[in-house]
């Protein structure tokens, strides 16, 4: 996960097998990873096992050259994509909501976590909502993803001022920027039930569909499109570029000029070039993890995980 | 108002019976206060006084117990929800767009003080817009609000380029994070006259409702929903979040896990599971005057009121 | 041009006769710069003297007093608008990708430098899309106008991902900006396709025209009602505010103070008030090149064009 330091303080990568899933499935193919809540008698409600289980899914795909593109979905035999937080787990005890026993600064969000794990990402990543969606399933299930797709008929809210909680996964973050303060400060206060097609959400879907069955199809049709003809380093340079602005146009300027030359002396810009000229489709042979530059990423990187962690 | 530090530099705030409006009025019922521009004569247009008034009375709004929900409208037997600044009061010597004796870095903007009282007020917000606006009837009585709720007839421009005289009220901020700079460049360079289903409105408001008469009972409802079914500490707390953002998402999601574990231990998330395994509606205690944490606000808050106040 | 610090580091403006413009055209009507693409064999492909030409005369139209409004079409003649970067060019070497002799931080994007040239221009800037976009036709040639006016039936697409190449001309600073980062993401990242109607470009376009040939008219009418009815010294403030904004609400509210006392003692406000007055057009004889104050430009200004220079 790039937030982490690669050069001191990464964590061994797990292997596939290894990944120890139980509220998650995972399966790899034609280069594109399907990530799929699995909770279906709980209405796939998000527990702490699940944000583990979803922070370790997306540090795999981060990591191992195969995935070039993730979707998120759920099991559709459950009512909802995502009910929310467990609300059954969180009466029990469990950190979800914070502990008892942290001081005020230890507490880390695991939606937060999550959030951070799946907007960090180097590949492509899309979230193919096929069902209902509450709280954290529009905010982490949703938000940190480059692309979203959706059934016309899901019903969607963020009810924390209605429940006496905080907004988290990094929405209050992250929704204003992809749809702008005013949508965002209305669907965070108003706690209202909204359908993909409701003027509080234009703008962030990339496509609606009238059938909940089309959802998850849609979703790999663009990401086998991408992993196969997105040059992967072209993306995640992109994505560095547009999480990481410069505090001014200029200093982007010097950005991506520098991300520029870098990517132009690449075999992709190589391959690329020779595909465009003999009119064929590209097939692109560098990695994010042996072709980056040392100098990605360019931004200060905080691990946060720590409870002692600071900025 | 929280952008006076309240442990040194606090006002006191004045009772409501003694806030002396009179070119608004203030009323107080179901816990929302209800504040009207009372101008109909002079299509409530914005007065020196009239920006007293309406600091005076958002602060009142900020500090007393008893409000949980402001609503802005107008006088509707006024042509206009407001017709701008009133140019006449301007002519004859007023301070609203500078007095002469003031130094260049002396001015405070009548609007801009309005705007900052409504947008960094820690209850919920809302315009209620049944007419015309033109100038600061669309920035300072607009755009710093939660929700805007309008009448689909009424005609608005911001024509300050076409008058030769500069954008106030901070719509120079606020309107680009509101609806994109896409939008907020082409309404302030433009100074077109728009409805409120123009394309480069998108998103600003709320409701848009066919009948005048529709919007100041659609207000009052959101208001009356809010104050009786939300967390007043909630809305504070995301509210500071979405105002004022870490500078990555990292460190927002230190903030937000800070105000969750703030949040969690309240007496409002109790009472907010309790309702929620008990299906009924909450009914929450907390206020943030006694309940917000010591923490709040974390950002730094400067009073810039004073001509010689610096950031 | 405005990144330049004019009392240090300001070259002589070329006079118009002297720009020596070959890919590009330029006249000058009732304060209209009209500025033509003009490689219609190549469909308008962006070449390496096109953004020299292009940065000349964007300054010579913020520098000189009788211009008042800057519009960028393209020779109608061509099949595109602009069919991007001109790979020919790129194939013999050209450095619009960066030569190969330049070290990882001397490049200078070429599309970056027309960004800058166009957004920091004090004067309006329009963008008459009368054709399909492709790439840099859609980054540079459209992102740092105030206004976009676009023929319904142009094809658009940003293919950089696909190509192997980077974004570039600030395309990953503005585009968030102008229309929200889903929609900028989902542009950058899925190259698709897009006409000007897609929902993942709302908000981008100030018109969409049913007709090629109703584009050029539009953006002169838009160009030529402002440059006679709109102050100078108001459009060059309200674009520093818009593009400069403050850290804080309470930052840009001292900002805009000021400049409201600055504008305020104007001869532009002065004959704004007096036209207003006598309902008439307003004759604004305010010019940026004579009557900003020397406080303008009030933020860091910088000279990013030389190999060596740092922010």
């Amino acid at each position: 996960m790039n937030y982490v330091s690669t050069t001191t303080i990464a964590p061994a990568v797990t292997p596939f097998d290894a990944l120890g899933l139980t509220d998650i499935t995972a399966k790899l193919e034609d280069n594109v990873l399907l990530v799929t809540l699995n909770r279906p008698r709980k209405m796939n409600s998000f527990s702490e096992k699940m944000a583990t289980d979803l922070v370790r899914v997306f540090e795999f795909g981060d990591q191992d050259d195969r995935v070039r593109a993730i979707v998120l979905s759920a099991d559709p035999s459950a009512p909802a994509f995502c009910a929310g937080v467990d609300m059954e787990e969180v009466a029990r005890g469990s950190s979800l909501l914070g502990r008892k026993e942290d001081s005020e600064t230890e507490h880390r969000d695991p939606g937060g976590q999550v959030a951070m794990a799946i907007y960090n990402n180097r590949k492509i990543t899309i979230s193919a909502v096929n069902g209902n969606a509450s709280g954290i399933g529009l905010t982490a299930l949703q938000c940190p993803f480059d692309f979203r797709i959706i059934w016309s008929g899901s019903k969607m809210t963020i009810p924390f001022v209605r429940l006496g909680i905080a907004p988290e996964s990094t929405s209050t973050y992250l929704l204003s920027r992809l749809i702008g303060q005013s949508r965002a400060t209305a669907v965070l206060l108003s706690g209202a039930v909204m359908l993909p097609d409701s003027p509080m959400l234009s703008g962030l879907y990339y496509e609606v569909l009238p059938n909940r069955t089309d959802v998850l199809p849609a979703a790999l049709k663009l990401a086998k499109n991408l992993a196969a003809n997105a040059s992967q380093i072209s993306i995640a340079y992109s994505k560095g570029l547009l999480h990481h602005n410069g505090s001014s146009v200029e200093e982007q300027h010097l950005l991506e000029s520098r991300v520029m030359k870098l990517v132009g002396a690449s075999e992709d810009a190589a391959e690329g070039a020779k595909a465009f000229m003999q009119r064929r489709k590209p097939n692109f042979p560098d990695t994010p993890n042996r072709n980056l530059s040392p100098w990605y990423p360019w931004w200060k990187v905080t691990d946060v995980r720590h409870p002692k962690s600071k900025l």
